[in-house]
């Protein structure tokens, strides 16, 4: 890679709408990385001014960062007003994404002939395609996967190895999947029969939309009926589960290790911290953040911010941990108060002589 | 598929012993949809009466409900007590379970000579049998499915894609494990040595009984000697974790990420919904419930329904929910004590001149 | 196998540098087994005195187990002062470590020519090997795993199946890692731009250090730039999630549902019990024990055992667990002084005519 000098990446900066202005020698730089790790011809940035002291010691050529923090004699700038927007174009230019290896149509890939197979397809061996599925053009589809009959498949997706789409579930366009995630399999539907469990057919299907980014190692339940909904443009870490016949809306984010329980509905724009729960049936507004850990136990409303085990509010959850905290000073001023009664009590009772 | 008459799937829920009627035409239907995605030709059905707003909406052909619900004019009905379970009926009638691709005994499967297959095997392409495995007869194993050697897995089991069975772990009859889930692998036994671990030999297995299902990407430890246990007829959610040498009862629900540590021990017909966590060493009585999250952290009465963080009776659990809600109110109240009883120390000493 | 005497047993004891002698009849074992699950030929052990009363029923030939309790008639013992070293002594001395199938160099593996393997290598059928990658001698791949390009395995590694190690990750020698596990796929690394999400390309890497072991289906993600890291000796149960550029030091122990936000440090010797969290950003001291379920949301020192949502010292969250539970009572009290300073403030009043 020949790099690229600090001046383009400032252009480029401009072509995405935000300008951006090289301080010092207009370097030539071949990487991106981080403060403590880049070295020589390599630029860094500085989002977090909690973190500026990094800066002094950084041994990057160059460092994207706001006006205002000094930098080393002999290391250049790129300023600008929101350094992670400007170093994700700086990484995006100089790294690109990701390029996988190019297996054609490998013939040690299973594919039925039933299948139907887009454009310009990239296939590896020991995967497998059952009859019945749709794949459409210039997709990547690793070893190990496994689309099941029926199965319906957008354009330019990418399912990383060992990913396994059930039966007549659909992926939209620009899907990417990451390894060993599973979509569609049978939720917990079941009849209660005594203490038995009937096992319900599970008929519907799992319905992801378009630009969707689906962590490791995380499970969709297949709808009962009907659908299972992931909408356009949302991203979900690792190990994130999906009761099924939940409905989760577009450009959310959740987290490693969210459980989301059946029929539950989640809006638009809503972030989800590591390891939430929601439960069943239960209904999410938009743009609500929870916090790492939070319980949803009850509906929440749009826009609200929670925390903790039930969730509140994030005000009245701190107010009450500040609260708890303090409890045991609680305590002690409540003994104080029933020391000062009995005194007053008594005090006052010998002064009238009544006892009563 | 040509459909069943009403009158049919009534008949057919007498058959199972339950009494169910029609109310208005005895149309055929073709299929059972959700009320809001039903059409012409569906049947649907509303089991929770909180809903019963949708059915007047509902473009189905007949609704399957309780007495005392009205349907829109040419809406046909079936009215039963368990509106639940005769859609469990009508699914299964209608619907069937799932037919998986028929792979016979695939050429490219890696079946070890010394392995043992029943009659009327289902196995796929790349799936790995070693040797001294026992399978049983009319299984299904699906691409990617790898069995350790030793491993025994008994009849008409259903192993979907990915699924790991390690050396010498028994699958009973008739279990199902959705894709992407580990059997027998080995849990966290180290003998500490100063800050090091010396790895424990993990001898035992992992012992899954009859009619068993496992949701997608769980992870069942194998014990370190003896064996952990799975009792007939429990279900499982998704990234289900069961610590080696855990022992669950039959006819069990564990619900998504669910956590069991090693050796804990829990009982017949419990239910723990998304997110509980069991600690080790622990007894988890039959019959008990857990709601969302719960961290059980001591043993749990038979019968109990606990809910929290630590777990705690669900009753209790909600009224030390609402005394935290009202913490600051109760804090304020102590303040207004304490000014009140200044005031009358400061009164009754002035009247007295007391001021000792 | 012939089996050990007890004699033996205590001499390997001996061996590695603690004492252990025999008492009754110098017995042949040929396995371990547990208290209850025993029987003739084998050895048992007794590690926590709780479970004294197991010892009484064993019909295990003899028992590890310390001085002062006491044992059947016909029952040998090993007696010692640590019976949990001793018993793994014997367990490794008994049964060994697991045999893997000898695979050799599978023709059946899909191994790129410009990948580079070391010595005496052990790589299945269905296994993948991309362009690129190097891997050490006497490596175990399973069927199912794919290593993509420029990856690097060290010496003497283990991969069960279908195990996903992405491109540039590495892993050091003795790198144990179960089935399902994934290393390296992509964080939540995106630019908000309203209310979408532009992928970050991630360019960094994954990188674990010696001696590792990763349980089952867990997820470790690579860094944006530079490189996630597990320390050396690192022990992980299942399902164990590790974001982006977060850095475990070694010696931790992470138990089954553990997940570690972007960017955390958690220092050595570390143990997180099962479905504990951390937030993204904070540091874990060294030699921190936290138990199961604690939500870490800001920063822990060194040494500290906390627990709870949100994580308190151990005593403290005890402390308020008590207070919690009380809270009703305290409540009473309060409103017992209500009273009692409103019977006060009538008293003092019409004993001095002043309503004021």
């Amino acid at each position: 890679m020949t790099g690229l000098k600090l001046s383009q990446l400032c252009k480029t900066c401009g072509d995405y709408g935000f300008a951006a202005r090289v301080e010092g020698e207009d370097l030539t730089v071949k990487a991106v990385n981080a403060l403590e790790g880049a070295g020589a011809g390599e630029v860094s940035f500085l989002s977090n001014p909690k973190y500026a002291e990094a800066v002094a010691r950084t041994k990057a050529s160059a460092v994207i960062l706001r006006d205002g923090i000094d930098l080393p004699s002999g290391v250049s700038a790129i300023r600008c007003a929101d350094p992670y927007a400007a170093v994700t174009v700086a990484i995006i230019a100089l790294h690109g994404y990701r390029r996988h290896p190019q297996w054609g149509l490998s013939p040690r890939a299973v594919i039925d002939p039933e299948a139907t197979i887009g454009d310009n397809p990239n296939i590896a061996a020991g995967a497998t395609i059952a009859a019945g599925v749709t794949i459409g053009s210039d997709c990547t589809i690793y070893p190990g996967c496994y689309i099941a009959p029926g199965a319906r498949i957008g354009d330019d997706c990418v399912l990383f190895p060992n990913v396994v789409v059930y039966d007549h579930c659909v992926l939209g366009d620009r899907v990417t999947v990451h390894a060993g995630s599973v979509i569609g399999q049978d939720g917990l539907g079941y009849a209660p029969h005594g203490e038995k469990w009937i096992k319900i057919p599970q008929v519907g299907r799992a319905f992801i939309g378009n630009d969707v980014e689906i962590g490791a190692n995380c499970a969709i339940d297949r709808a009962t009926l009907g659908q299972t909904e992931i909408g356009d443009g949302t991203k979900f870490g690792n190990a994130v589960v999906i009761g099924h016949g939940a409905k989760i809306g577009p450009d959310c984010m959740l987290v490693g290790l969210v459980g989301i329980a059946g029929s539950a509905t989640v809006g638009r724009h809503v972030t989800l911290a590591g390891q939430v729960g929601v439960g069943g049936h239960l209904k999410v507004g938009d743009n609500v953040t929870a916090g790492g850990g939070t319980a949803i136990v009850q509906d929440v409303e749009p826009g609200a911010t929670v925390l903790g085990y039930p969730a509140l509010p994030a005000g009245e959850w701190r107010r009450l941990a500040v609260a708890q905290h303090s409890a045991s000073k609680w305590m002690q001023r409540v003994k104080d108060l029933e020391r000062n009664v009995r005194e007053l009590r008594s005090k006052l009772e010998s002064q009238t002589g009544d006892t009563g």
